[in-house]
């Protein structure tokens, strides 16, 4: 693993980047390449450099003495660095609404960090898996190590917590859940949770569109790769894809995992979908009292029309967790699945809330 | 100019109905309407008398020896006889494409008879349930009787096909595995089968829709009758709640039945979810080898577009009466659920080619 | 089980008909088959025989000498008096509307008639046309001439109104303005009106699918008439054939019309459109006041999300009427152009309050 | 005017910017911050300092006297230069096409430049506007005065190229039409053109939206700011006045225009709507036959199924060239207004291929 933060970051103190002004903001914003040991050798040929974005809030200084916590950013399935970043005008990106409450002090001051989990098949769901690379590893260890290596973050658990939309606040749950001792607080936002209704719709759209492939996976994400239009069915093909290559690998060949359904008639094969759920954490988190106990601040949310039924994800797993005797911020509001980042007004300062300073 | 107001009921007898007229047949249409003891007394108030549509073909003679075989036609889910008898321009409703397909030559001849199975809750599903009247009863005894009774029918197992599309193919299927020598072949367009991927996505809408009416069902039917206009996820909550009142009913109070979900979270109750899967056509047809092995035609098909996912309901029932060393005829197309009348081009003839004729 | 095959003639002349039925009326309802010198020979071979549904009120009775009040109902563009007739699951047709309205005391009973107005191309505006027929004559000569001469109606100018949704209602205006001295009151549903927002969008669907038919109308006709299914762009092309037949014929030869674009560009031919808006109600009413003064209701209403602005047009006819000193009953509702029968429930009872009753 | 290409020009030619990087760009891409006197003290407040992305192509060294040809990008409405620079999974933006383009030896090195046009109201058609501020100049003398004053580009117009999108397509002919001697070729992908399909539609949205606001203008846009959603209308009412504050302004007091629709109906005013038409290249042209003729390409492409119709409007201005014996590249492809960055790849060779070279 070797970060770059050389010359750039000698510059950060005096000027904004390029970027922070390109996204008005008051703080600032770098973009590190980071290699991670844990993405090398994977099955899909994804590069183990990453970008990793770090935003500083004003008045940070790194010659100072202040440490900062960090709220990990955890990007959803298609996402990745570059497209969280992306400024569009009249919507305001995670980095632009962090910046704007800090100023507005509505938030604690914190760093923000943008991981990359982008696999070639559209997301690595952020587990570790024999094909995909171990990005559950990478994020812990490398992307975590990095940044307490460079910034003056507070390097500890209880200055760290995780969070993220869609795929990401399954990222967030997944590492709780499953790697104790990283983060001391997690919000999912709209996360993947009660899988029964959130994934089968999609086997439907593979059996169909794999079919006309002649089940040459390859073939297929090529052909995806190189489209100029996609229609929302491929979309739905390669989440499939995506989900398989980190629930269900084979192996560490390309392409060499188990599909959720029979091929010939789409039915459920209930032997991988149980594989399937055993990382659904609707399901799981019974089992994880302990890791979730230790967190200082559970929070979910979800739209009530959710198109994947997180809505009931994220209630099933707020009764089980309650059930459990823990507290959970559960909240609900009236939207679909997309473009819900004005959560983060309220997730954003939740978390910086609870998180330990120095 | 000329009408020829008055001289209707002269023509009944010889003449053309209004409704064939209407329609352009050149066989004829009349509606009987039966009083079923088999759905007297139901729950949801639903009249036991019920209109029953019966198509002749042209040469059709109630004093003539000649008897006719009877393709009975179930309608789908919000479907009712009044609903299968509207002709809108440019489209075919399924007598006018009988009609057609008899006076082209392109099928024997034979009665077609459109019954009703709407229920308050918009559809029976054919099944005799506790709650809302012994439809399938009604059915095989009492439409039957009456046909039989009444018009020049093969009045015999043999004689008899039954056929729908969605709810109307589930029904067809139902009633062959249940209720054997009554039907000797059937259709099923599209028709409900493998429920894990057609039903769980109403239960998520539903949750929604009755939370909101603190699960007073009886004022959500109420509020869904009195609408002007209804979005989609009501249409999907009044399907749920049929669907229930067929599978899972609990006694023949009003809506006095299991919902196949937790109302506070939305997640699936797995013990109401088996009594669903035991109506499954793809779940039980297994079972029912001996009812399915003495039929004359299996016929299925269903658009690779389906939105309920029935392609895969369809293909799985395939394979598993190949897997019995059942012949199907088995047919799929680049359409969706929607409009796929056309299909009776296909399975109508096919149905009266196999029938017994007199 | 009691069937009740064979009595139906019998029940004709004292009991409903079979439509009157099925439909649930409390009223009855008839089917006359009128043949029309208006419509004879025309270009697209439409038969000169026309359906005329008759809907008479509880308490009707030939013997009599009370006489009605007549509405006239015109359907929309695409409809005809079979589809207009359709009955569907918890939906509502005109007749069943006004029947519940007299049935509940909310209106004075009168007589309904839907008139048929469909043609080749889908509809004629009910407009005289070299190219379609007199549908104009046609109404107000056969149609009114048979009720008439066959029920008790009031036969003058005080007893009619005229009404209709969409392009009926653009009829009820049409007839009105331009054939004064039938009808003492129109209802314009949504009525195309202000063609500038209304037509222009149709010209470029129809000049890039009539492109693909190398110009030649018959083969898209007939197309059009043999698919399955058809994009919503064919139906678009249809509808812009069709008002091009009758605002813009050219001959009585088949399809011989003048399109109002450019073919090989696609851009508007100002001498065409020309006689589209010499059509127009908005644009043409300042020239008709002796012709609606004369009027006891001036009825308009529009949802306010109408796809093709008819809400606009209302409100220019509306306001341009007002300009001349007449009152008008202008209501708007937020809902756009599909389904809005119900509005029905606000003007059917406004017109037969203001009919001459005998 | 007061360009900051300082300290990190320097570094330009030794290591590739952040943005570059994630771009994955060989090039290289910076973001100069231009002040343009030709913004200052616009009615809507927006800041006279923008953003101008600059591509250079591999091999630049700006202490080479090598000289590149420059391609101006416009974007279209609701975008500016940081949308432009956005960079999605799957997708490729006009920096990263035109690098590649380049690296493949598809197309010759060119500067890619990327101007910003935004307004409050979402975009400045690039035209003067006593309103809006003199984006027109803004772009033909602050723009490219900076680029031709900072980089190695061929300064003159032989060596200059515009193109751009939807409304950056507008821009282009615009530009080229009203102030020659600047560029020497355009390229209009899906360029707004034949303003009589493409803009009413918007009126109708705009007077609704409107209307609820009780036509204050500055709360719209308020609430449009600071909305999480919205609904595709206020996106259409938004445009509208976009599009009425350059083509219709009355003043430089903000939101100060003339609307081309009449409050209270809604229908068109013509007098406006003549002095938006005033702005149509497709009505235009015609009197631009000199400043057409001194062009070197002139390019136009739109897709079949354009939802603005645009497609018509490049068919009017090719034909209209062609009629003024120009020549033109006119293209067109079977998809509709979004997404059609592919297309960079026919224009920005084309467009390379023309220019001058030193």
């Amino acid at each position: 693993m070797a970060g770059d933060p050389g010359g750039e970051q000698l510059r950060m103190s005096k000027q904004q980047s390029t970027l922070a002004r390109l996204m008005k903001l008051q703080g600032d914003l770098r973009v590190d390449f980071i290699t991670s040991p844990a993405l090398q050798g994977n099955a899909l040929g994804d590069p183990a450099e990453r970008p990793l974005a770090v935003y500083l809030p004003p008045h940070y200084d790194p010659e100072s003495s202040k440490r900062y916590p960090v709220l990990y950013c955890l990007h959803g399935y298609t996402g990745d660095v570059a497209g969280l970043l992306a400024a569009r005008p009249w919507e305001w990106n995670v980095v632009q609404r962090m910046d704007r409450l800090i100023v507005r002090q509505q938030m604690e001051p914190a760093l923000l960090v943008i991981v990359d989990g982008f696999t070639r098949l559209g997301g690595s769901q952020y587990v570790n898996s024999i094909h995909n690379g171990d990005y559950a590893t990478y994020v812990t260890r490398d992307v975590i190590g990095h940044i307490d290596g460079v910034y003056r973050s507070v390097a500890s658990e209880g200055g760290r917590a995780v969070f993220g939309k869609s795929s990401g606040g399954f990222g967030a749950l997944h590492l709780c859940m499953n790697y104790p001792g990283y983060f001391a607080a997690f919000a999912s936002h709209s996360g993947d949770s009660y899988f029964r209704y959130a994934d089968p719709p999609l086997f439907v759209q593979a059996q169909r569109a794999l079919e006309k492939f002649d089940w040459d996976i390859a073939k297929f994400v090529e052909h995806f790769e190189e489209a100029n239009k996609r229609p929302q069915s491929d979309y739905a093909t390669m989440e499939l894809l995506g989900y398989t290559s980190a629930y269900s690998p084979r192996s560490a060949a390309a392409f060499d995992f188990d599909l959720p359904f029979d091929r010939k008639t789409g039915e459920i094969r209930d032997d991988v979908w149980a594989r399937w759920r055993a990382f659904d954490p609707a399901e799981i988190c019974t089992a994880k009292q302990a890791e979730l106990a230790r967190l200082r601040l559970r929070y979910l949310d979800c739209g009530r029309r959710d198109e994947y039924a997180l809505d009931v994800g994220a209630r099933v797993l707020a009764s089980r967790m309650r059930e459990m005797g823990l507290d959970v911020r559960h909240e609900e509001f009236d939207d679909d699945h997309r473009n819900v980042g004005y959560r983060y007004e309220v997730s954003l300062p939740a978390l910086a809330g609870v998180l330990e300073r120095a």
